[in-house]
């Protein structure tokens, strides 16, 4: 008697606009989560790394990585949203909230804003906007991101198509600094770095030099701790009949490795404030070398004490040095281009 | 001048009925530990994910997932009993007491309780019923194995064959459940399965549809995390020269996979009750991608208000998905079987 | 526009006699290092595998690791120090002061004390001397350590060359055992040996049996989770062009990795008082294979009730068992052995 109780995910006919998603598994984020996610990656932010540079920033204690929030945040969507993905597209509207410190539980739910059937009639875009709340009710983050979903029945209806309205970054009124915050007493010799907003420029690329192989077990150990289910990461058997060939890596490990890897020339860039947009542009695999550099787009005053902002193109390249910031060619990302996110950072000014 | 410090384990010969192995190396369970098992297997039960969701619950904060807790217990006792192990060869009466929370202290205390020689006179098999406590001495679990043991001098004489009566499951009366445990606010949406007891017959299989390939450094990194010394795992130079040519993977690292897999169908077990038996039934080696289906056995009422429980068997199978449930021909295990394991489960009625 | 804002790192001529370097990135250390460490190596000293145990020897709860805390102090300097490195050639002088617990943050400082240009003008031999300290300023590790630098310019001039005075072992009366330490209650069977220190003569060699092969995921896990940002161990895309066409891996993890081989043969020596002196005598890399051998040099008895001090040379090799404890050959390494590590251990006599 075989049974039907494995959920297989929603295909695009499954959505609906307006539809609310509350996602299973919530999850106390630990100081253990910490300790793998310096493992996987090698943060240097001070703020993450200290408990007592965190304090004498005003906080109560080390936030945790805002990547790694946003990783925990994104995992609980995944067997709702994504299990039926075959692209994730893009990320629009990304806004940090409360700090989320060791011991908080997270929990995300997510509403359809978007629906929209492509020509061939076997797959569509699903827009989500999801909100990751912790236990207070506080918001920690809230993005928009679209994917595109297979359809199981193909002879379903396609449904009104909706896009929704997206900025194409965040305001500067949007953008939340914890308001404890307070950097009179920041030390830039802890930090690692000394350069401060006022140092950076609009249009100065930064190469950030260093170059991190990713293993398969790496990636996997990374996905897991988030809990994202999606089954190209994990499951080589069934790869060898795909169209790689290989697993697939996570699009988030490469923006982890990317953001770690920026610390060498943006050491001061202590807080994500908003994930302005975002793609993977390629995908990556186990043994490729990734490389990251930045480019500053904006820079933004901030009414808050100390601090400024500064809106930046992060790209990471593959199996390719950064050092000629490579980009698109007619349009199209260069080859070795892996991620093209654009999102805004707070520095001590 | 060369030392004889050295501890190569015991042989056959070196245990007697009733002889009681106090282990070494105490064991306090943390938060990191919790981390390190998430991003091992990627677990998802919620009662193991989220603080908040235990506390609906009744408890005072998510306990550790209870294969975490066999490990750790588990671990203990190899150096004592299955360093010179040839087979490990099988689980009996194994019933969770309270639950392990971060913070604990676990210590296993092993009584040998079986004795029986081969005929070859080279080998033995030696039962021992261990006992794992927490630092208040309350019972985190105990259960039987034997395993097959190489002699060391063959000349010794062989002990009196003695095999221990072991139940074929536990009984219901022996189930423990949790007292403070209450129901009434079990949330099914986060949990992340609307099926509870109810919906289960007994006869149903369930394929778990996911797979998960393993790497090297996952299986060590786990086996060491748990303080398992067994040295077939972590030494390719002596493999090299060996049977497998290969690092074995640790038993306990599939049954892991396999019950994380099995959350996609059985997302409300909770908590696993007790191992009614259990075998290897094939070696798993890095590269292997492991899949797992489950058999409902037997439905069990408790007296506990508002929990049942389910006899399942979990199998796990490699690199063969477990769509068709392979078990076994002519009374021996299909090639891709690789662990049987029968086990009583409690989830919501 | 491209920006200057990455650091290289100091070369040679960067360096003065007396020079302070005040290291970047504080760091807390958590229970999640401590299990990554257990499960990165498989250590099994009671004192910090056990907070049960730990109170029963009359400290708060299990400190970490000595070496994880070695690992963290030694991480920090990387970045100012050894960056630019050739080779890491030696240490000495190494006093560990008080326990690091959980919660604790550590942060390093350097000073210059020694200068040499090498012969060939290219490169020059730094000496420094780093000091570890926790939150409240106490010194938890100092230690000295000499690395090859390159020049960035060469027409630099040579400094005045200046080689500091470096005891050949650290004198008994440096040595620091934690003064609540009591042994009255230690537990030889939770301990898991029962050699104390009076069992153990001088000229004893032991050898530790295990062996335990490398994977690239976990000494780069590791390496990471101390924040050791050596390009050396991370990107085989720039590995592919150098010397070795490998990624080596950090010799601090074949510190871990050999001492706690030593477990089986050394069980009782819970604390590191001293490392007296150290090489990495050859490089390792992924696959290799660890045995270690330990030979006790002195014996020291220690004004504390109940502590003795053992000084061993731990040996690790590379793809060869250390049953016939290979050293040196015509004063050169034996191309198996990879580390020459003399240190002080404490033990319960």
């Amino acid at each position: 008697m075989s049974s039907n109780k494995t959920f297989a995910g929603n295909f695009f006919e499954d959505f609906r606009i307006g539809q609310v998603l509350k996602h299973a598994t919530p999850r106390t984020v630990t100081e253990g989560d910490v300790a793998l996610y310096t493992a996987l990656y090698g943060p240097r932010f001070a703020i993450n790394s200290s408990d007592e540079f965190a304090r004498s920033m005003g906080l109560p204690r080390a936030p945790v990585d805002d990547i790694l929030a946003f990783h925990m945040v994104f995992g609980k969507t995944v067997p709702d949203v994504s299990l039926n993905a075959v692209a994730n597209l893009g990320y629009a509207n990304g806004k940090f909230g409360v700090p989320v410190y060791p011991g908080d539980t997270l929990a995300t739910t997510s509403t359809v804003t978007g629906l929209k059937q492509n020509s061939s009639g076997k797959t569509g875009v699903v827009y989500v906007n999801s909100v990751g709340k912790n236990q207070h009710g506080q918001v920690v983050l809230e993005y928009t991101r679209w994917v595109m979903v297979n359809k199981k029945d193909e002879s379903k209806p396609a449904p009104e198509p909706l896009t929704p309205d997206l900025p194409s970054a965040v305001a500067a009124e949007a953008l939340l600094v914890p308001p404890s915050l307070k950097l009179e007493n920041y030390d830039v010799t802890l930090s690692g770095s000394q350069f401060t907003w006022g140092d950076y420029d609009v249009g100065e690329k930064i190469d950030h030099v260093d170059g991190m192989t990713i293993e398969e077990a790496e990636h996997q150990l990374a996905t897991r701790l988030y809990q994202n289910t999606a089954k190209v990461h994990f499951d080589q058997h069934a790869a060898n009949s795909g169209r790689f060939k290989r697993r697939l890596i996570y699009g988030g490990h490469i923006i982890s490795l990317a953001r770690c890897l920026s610390f060498n020339g943006l050491g001061n860039a202590f807080r994500v404030l908003a994930i302005n947009g975002g793609s993977h542009a390629n995908p990556t695999f186990a043994g490729d070398t990734i490389y990251a550099y930045s480019e500053v787009l904006d820079k933004i005053e901030l009414p808050s004490r100390g601090v400024g902002a500064l809106r930046v193109r992060l790209v990471a390249t593959k199996n390719r040095p950064a050092g000629d910031f490579p980009y698109k060619k007619d349009g199209k990302y260069d080859d070795a281009v892996v991620l093209d996110l654009d999102y805004t950072l707070a520095l001590p000014r």
